[in-house]
């Protein structure tokens, strides 16, 4: 439960453990995982992905495999052995997901998205759509919680960075306010960041895991605001582009 | 289970919600509730306290009190009605506290030290005692995780900034090194808050729910680095000074 009322308030939750004290089923949710997961569902959006089917457990994902379905799932940055692909945004491209509904599993993401799946609206937020899904929550009347889906229930410095530029569109509009400490220490890390984000998100934990598999080609994509316009939410156990 | 094996690591846990990703019997905790149970544990042993003894909830406190000790005591910042006093570090004065067993049991400050407890050393840290304690852990062979004690299981600024002060003056020996995205996110807001600690830290949710109590008269007691040289410890169940 929040502790601040206000209906024009602005809540940072910096990590799925702590998601209880923020849940309220009136809020706007904004789910960010940087690297990879709303990055490269932006990525698919944008690639005319018709549908994608978040699911948790990689049990589901291979069941929704066995019935026919595409499959983009991945653990630990890992591809499961019966997925069509991973998680790299470079994975969804228009020749693999144009016109298709994808089921979607990864290690942090998708498992947010279901958890925050209560509230009024839940959307997915990157620095792809930065822009974009700001002035798309401006036009709403509800709380917002950005809701860090982080790894592994921890803190991660860019979904944390990537809430502070959110937050602080957000607060070019007097319709907002914050009384949320992390809010106000995502808006610090996100000034100190901002000048030079690609040489900030360099010391990121989770930019060194990927590295360690040759995973982090995407570090550069995924920082760099404003190169889509997409709006996707969560509908009916789907994410679809919000109409 | 910590991520990162090195023993000469640092880490900081942001909230009690995450602890369990950060657990070790191998680590030296530092335990931070700068408003105002820490900050208060250092005032009551620079003012001749003999022990604390942290109990977690209101129902031991009140048997403590019961068989005879002074019990210092408060949920939400009220004094619970059979408690001696509250929280605040100037309540521990010399009449009250020297030479003393004093029970303890606040919002959210002796839960966490207790939560810690299996850990091979718990230390109290605050401002008050910043460079007594870093000096003093520099002296140990053990893995550090500071840890915040927050408010309500969430995240808080103050407690924050305290874990970058301190990760700062560790990593000044080349002993220590981080890869945690919380403990370089600490430095960053450190970093940001240090040239005016006291101005930074006006924002924080935690004074502004102090002040509306009148319970903030401490704010800036609570921010004045280096004005104790304590070094309370867990042990047997009790906080004592380092011998």
């Amino acid at each position: 439960m929040t502790m601040d009322r206000n209906p024009n308030r602005i809540e940072v939750c910096l990590s799925p453990a702590m998601y209880d004290r923020y849940a309220d089923d009136e809020n706007i949710v904004v789910v960010v995982d940087i690297l990879r997961a709303t990055s490269s569902i932006c990525a698919a959006f944008d690639n005319g992905v018709n549908k994608i089917i978040p699911v948790s457990t990689v049990e589901e994902a291979r069941e929704m495999k066995a019935k026919g379905y595409t499959v983009a799932s991945e653990r630990d940055g890992y591809v499961l052995d019966f997925a069509d692909f991973g998680n790299s945004p470079f994975n969804f491209t228009k020749e693999r997901v144009a016109g298709k509904d994808i089921v979607y599993s990864t290690t942090n993401g998708t498992r947010t998205i279901n958890m925050a799946s209560h509230s009024k609206k839940v959307v997915v937020g990157s620095f792809l759509n930065l822009t974009a899904v700001a002035n798309w929550i401006k036009q709403q009347n509800a709380p917002v919680l950005i809701f860090c889906a982080s790894w592994k229930d921890r803190f991660s410095l860019e979904d944390t960075v990537f809430a502070g530029a959110l937050a602080e569109k957000l607060l070019e509009s007097d319709k907002f306010h914050t009384i949320c400490d992390s809010a106000l220490a995502a808006l610090d890390l996100w000034e100190k960041a901002k000048p030079d984000l690609q040489s900030y998100i360099q010391k990121a934990a989770q930019k060194a895991r990927l590295a360690s598999k040759g995973l982090d080609d995407c570090i550069d994509y995924c920082h760099t605001p404003d190169t889509s316009e997409v709006i996707p939410v969560y509908d009916n156990k789907c994410l679809v582009l919000e109409s």
